[in-house]
């Protein structure tokens, strides 16, 4: 039997203890744990363990790793060149992909089922090496590699700007980490899965993650979604910008819908609420949160009854502004959180219910074609 | 409606108008042309206009496309440095991954729906450039861009081994270029489409194909068939090794076997005669093609009760170390081919039937669980 799907819409690629969601009621839950419990109690290391390891960790669990974590950013200096080779203009994550396949190109030997965890651990923390000198090679900055702490979000920030991050901002830090680590198999964990289904390393898998995260209908719309608020500029000019480029021009209003919630995102709810927080010292952030909450009043006023809300970008963003990040970095940023479901879910997949991913193709055209040789064409 | 589907056996993820594979018969068409009359007939370049134009070329459409080729060549220096500055150990896959990864970081103004096909012939011409030099990297050479020529297999074949392929080697090296031009959606096409679907860039999308070849499941298996060839080592040893290796120890004959063909692969009796016209002047290539011919006759004793036959890796790898190139270059060798393959799939997909590719996962694990602080675990 075959079915078409479009998009795989509907098609279940792999059964999953790590994340469920339910679009209709707005529920995000990583192993069974409310969202909201992980934010609000847990750590991006708790987190880590978690989706890795089925349980939230003892005390002694969480030291473990958070050592190995930091024993771990290291990377081999040809991963750091073919970064800092690239021009200061290049995309931020065709640069992770760089560095990514840089590290598949090194790690010849990898095998699957050896300590498929631990090596999971070991590239969490290196992907923290590879964005943060992303940004520091964009900047113009000279490499750094994080430094050993007692936090991964604190390591991650020290190292990407190079200046002691404040309490609240490690904290506004690890939540984001936290609030992207997993979302299901969107585009990207698709093509990690796939990738991975070939028995690849767990380097190219990520770079096949990235390589689809790139798109604007992906990683991209967090991005897109801060740049209509600086279009807009201004708090005042959002229903006029609103007016005209939503309802008569008919774009699409970024960092709202999505294919799973047909409520508002729960990620959406608490980065909102780590923004409120964050841009108190900061009077452009705080101007840009204006303009998003005016925006989403508009929007949903106008598409809550097509069952689109704001998601998880539309927030995300200013945030990552706030915490002194460029446009530029947000999908970055989201692939340094994301990192750990992606690697969950492959492990997963190729531990327990290894498949390789080959679909099929209808085909529709001509059914034979006789060959003319060219000089009768 | 859900469905579940392991490795997305019988999903159906586009209509094509590209490749018709009958599986049962043994049958394999590129727009409706049979892959024998395009091998007998045609060239590799031809199959370039016909998989992106729907139709043979004219001998000024011929002309213009091999000119267009003769022109793109060229890489920015930095995509060329990130390889070079790899070790020479380093995996071919992965520093080809590096290389279309530099592409992608460079190429930031990327756009859909702009010259999909320009664009593509552009990115099959810097794909030879890129295989040429990341042989030439491992090989401990100099970097080299190939010469413009009257062919794409001669140009690229030159630029690899720095001499001037004899005509018996540029027909070879075309026709293995033909038969590995598509199949339709294995895995490498199926992640350059998920990526392709978010709207990321061609060189992103063919990252991920990459990553996605990379595996010994996919891409690797011409490797692995040769390796066995090499193990193997004298024709008079053969049925030996057969009988402890496949039979005893019950290891998979690797270059046997095929999700799709349930009989003989079409492109496995077109590289077995291949390699048959090219083992002549080369004994090393002779006594290993000895031993597949024989291994292929206890392997089809063997399992083609169970529909298992060769498939198209089995016999390219001789057809490849013939030519001059070391087992590590042949899933290189099935890239440089298949970039084709990857591009025209995904221009017809975002041109024609876009929609970001989104599956499920089935979640299985516990309902809920209870936050417990880490003082109490």
């Amino acid at each position: 039997m075959s079915v078409v799907s479009k998009g795989l819409e509907n098609v279940i690629i792999k059964v999953t203890n790590l994340t469920f969601i339910d679009g209709e009621k707005g529920i995000l839950k990583y192993r069974g744990y409310n969202i909201e419990d992980l934010v609000n109690y847990g750590s991006y290391e708790e987190t880590i363990y978690l989706m890795l390891y089925g349980k939230l960790p003892t005390k002694k669990e969480l030291n473990d790793l958070r050592e190995k974590l930091n024993e771990e950013y290291e990377v081999p200096q040809e991963v750091l060149d073919s970064i800092y080779l690239m021009p200061r203009d290049a995309d931020a994550i065709g640069l992770l992909e760089v560095g990514t396949a840089a590290l598949a190109s090194i790690d010849k030997n990898f095998k699957w089922k050896e300590n498929d965890k631990e090596k999971a651990i070991s590239i969490i923390a290196k992907m923290a090496t590879l964005v943060s000198n992303v940004y520091r090679r964009k900047e113009g900055n000279k490499p750094r590699i994080p430094e050993p702490s007692d936090s991964f979000a604190k390591s991650f920030l020290l190292a990407s700007l190079a200046r002691e991050p404040t309490a609240e901002e490690i904290n506004a830090m690890d939540k984001a980490l936290i609030l992207y680590t997993d979302h299901e198999v969107p585009a990207s964990t698709t093509a990690a899965l796939v990738a991975a289904s070939t028995l690849s390393d767990m380097y190219s898998s990520l770079t096949a993650a990235l390589a689809a995260l790139k798109g604007p209908l992906h990683g991209g719309a967090a991005e897109e979604a801060f740049k209509q608020f600086v279009e807009i500029g201004d708090p005042n000019r959002v229903e006029m910008w609103f007016n005209d480029k939503i309802i008569n021009q008919k774009n699409r209003l970024m960092g709202f819908g999505h294919r799973v919630y047909k409520t508002y995102d729960p990620r959406a709810k608490i980065f909102k609420k780590l923004a409120s927080t964050l841009i108190e010292r900061n009077s452009e952030a705080k101007k840009y949160f204006e303009i998003a909450q005016k925006l989403e009043e508009l929007g949903i006023k106008q598409f809550s009854s097509k069952e689109i809300y704001p998601n998880t970008d539309f927030y995300s963003g200013i945030v990552f502004y706030a915490l002194g990040f460029p446009v530029y970095m947000f999908t970055a940023l989201f692939a340094l959180s994301r990192t750990l479901g992606w690697l969950a879910h492959i492990i997963e997949y190729v531990e327990e219910q290894h498949r390789l991913i080959r679909p099929r193709a209808l085909y529709v055209g001509p059914e034979h074609q006789e060959y003319v040789p060219i000089d009768k064409r």
